[in-house]
């Protein structure tokens, strides 16, 4: 195969190779603890803490206020778990049907535990009804969370205005940013968010770190004991290599999302364009409201997995959906969520662009992707239907 | 400073270069997700499954036994809570009064959510005793969690003899092996343990990685809920140039730790035959059943702290004992259950030694710790004492 071409920038990315040079004295010369006393250990520490300012600053926190992760899916936990545990007067938590797993499976989890949690539903495209939100708050009600961004579909929720509904009833607001961290502007204390997820996978930096934003004053437990690390929140030695090169990519995304986001609108707009031109083909998704790299499509009758080898075969690297959901062969939730059959929910395809993505790529998938769709129609059970 | 002499490598190691080697092409190159169904998510999805094997052959588990964490606190606090949480019916869980804050601090948390708790204490050496643990073991008894080696004072427990009491009393047993994993030999089944924790950066591979064994048929939850990675038992995206490094430094550690452990005994014990030279100087820990590479001290009349302070001065990068416990004031637990007065817990310094210390290291150690141990205990407080 002569070309690869990596649409799948939702699921991971490369590290970018500034962000690799600034961790590489990290792993074998400045390879201190950060909680020894003697001088290589703080010069570790003095770094940890420097990246602390880097990532704090892109959504305008307190350097205080984030606590370093192994990732999106831990913050989530840490948000979720460690307020519930630390507030346990009130139990009763809102999320909505369109959550990443990290977010459903930790709320499922709290409710065997005897927590109540109520899952509102979203419109067609994938927004949550805020009248909804209004109504189901309770006098229990501890904790709201609501992504920023679907990580399937790519519809950008009305963070803003949540934040407000739930600060207006004295409610913590927990948002799983994972999809727009370094790619869309945030900025915590004007978004009324409490807490925030983020990883540092996503915008080009190492697996294996994230981070969580913890508004000051939030009563929040540790979901990791131990030695004390991260002002007691985290536990364990700190991962300083993975750190500085999270937040390196934090400092070169603060300068570069913009433009970056601007040219991948237009290039994912020339795509949805060229793609709704094949005979039953369908946006999933909210057509304004959405991530700028996302791309998400349903083709009736044929199925996403079909699609997504054939696409490998020709070089195009895709999915049908979340990464962390490839392995059951159930519908895809959100899609459900936003009203599809099974069926249809089976048919989707996610291309998501990234930094590395250029025109010429859109060219090539819009010359492929017409012959793959009707080549499986022919071969698919619902032919009949089909032809 | 001309000379920089490291000898806190039970703190952390400096990767090896041949671990940084194998672990970069998975930065920026082979980058995919493991759960991604096309050909670069499959590549590290392949890669990842090698690594699984190389981790589980060097104590010989199972690959499937293996499950890969953030680190030896997460491997810790999964053990601990994941059997809890999934074994309810049974509350009592024992350990050892010298654990590492990561399981101290894990169980002192399940006694505040109703679990029970007994902690063993230990002889002047820092051993468990074996029939105290029989005499603790009830009906309602779950778990028994004992480290293999001791971080402080370097004490090796007797494993195989815990885990065969645990097992003829049905009751399951988890060790912290953090400090031997990759040190010396270890064999889940001939040493009877069903969860053994292990960690990374403390055999010269990256921070930020460990695993958790898990004997086949343990019940265990998960406590990062999500996309179901790692069987089930711990969501994320796989941190794959992360877990590449420590797979490659368990080759590498397998084939290496003999003879290092012979070379690092033996200049360990020069080390520690020339302190004890000094006067009112005394070994903390077991004489013969010590970690290869570590060393742990008290000197009378003097503070742990000014000692490592004065030391790194001299360019010897050393600690008072764990560096997870270093922003206390606290004295050691550790040397408090060995039967230490508070003053004298105060007292203490950790050298441990690794791969890169060599002899002449040592020399200058016991040249320059002498004058150190002199110089401190004429500006003692407890001068008077002294002179």
């Amino acid at each position: 195969m002569a070309k690869t071409i990596y649409l799948d920038y939702a699921a991971t990315t490369p590290v970018d190779t500034r962000v690799l040079k600034a961790m590489t004295p990290y792993f074998s010369k400045s390879f201190g603890n950060a909680s020894s006393l003697h001088t290589i250990g703080q010069k570790a520490r003095a770094a940890l803490e420097n990246a602390r300012k880097e990532v704090a600053s892109l959504i305008n926190a307190e350097p205080e206020e984030i606590v370093f992760t192994s990732g999106g899916t831990e913050s989530d936990n840490l948000a979720i778990k460690g307020v519930a545990f630390a507030n346990k007067e009130k139990k009763h938590i809102i999320t909505s049907s369109i959550e990443h797993m990290a977010v459903m499976e930790t709320v499922e989890w709290l409710e065997r535990q005897g927590w109540e949690i109520t899952i509102l539903p979203v419109d067609k495209f994938g927004l949550v009804d805020l009248e909804k939100l209004k109504g189901s708050i309770r006098k229990d009600t501890l904790l709201v969370s609501i992504m920023h961004a679907n990580n399937e579909i790519g519809t950008i929720e009305n963070i803003k205005e949540i934040g407000k509904i739930c600060h207006d009833h004295n409610v913590l607001f927990h948002t799983d940013a994972v999809q727009t961290f370094g790619k869309i502007p945030i900025d915590v204390k004007k978004m009324n968010v409490d807490l925030l997820s983020a990883s540092s996978h996503k915008i080009y930096g190492p697996k294996g770190v994230g981070c969580l934003y913890v508004r000051k004053g939030t009563e929040i437990e540790p979901i990791l004991h131990g030695g004390g690390q991260e002002s007691g929140l985290r536990s364990t030695t700190e991962n300083v290599a993975g750190i500085i090169g999270f937040a390196e990519t934090c400092r070169l995304r603060k300068r570069e999302m913009k433009s970056e986001a601007k040219r991948l609108e237009k290039i994912r707009d020339k795509l949805i364009k060229g793609v709704l031109k094949i005979e039953e083909s369908h946006l999933n998704g909210h057509p304004k409201y959405r991530l700028p790299n996302n791309a998400n499509f349903r083709f009736s009758f044929i199925e996403g997995e079909s699609l997504i080898t054939q696409l490998d075969f020709e070089g195009v690297e895709a999915s049908t959906g979340s990464a962390c959901s490839t392995r059951t062969l159930e519908p895809s939730h959100v899609l459900l969520a936003i009203g599809l059959k099974p069926e249809e929910a089976h048919g989707s395809l996610r291309l998501t662009l990234g930094k590395y993505t250029k025109d010429s790529d859109i060219n090539y998938v819009l010359r492929i992707l017409p012959k793959i769709v009707k080549r499986l129609r022919t071969i698919s059970p619902f032919k009949g239907k089909w032809e």
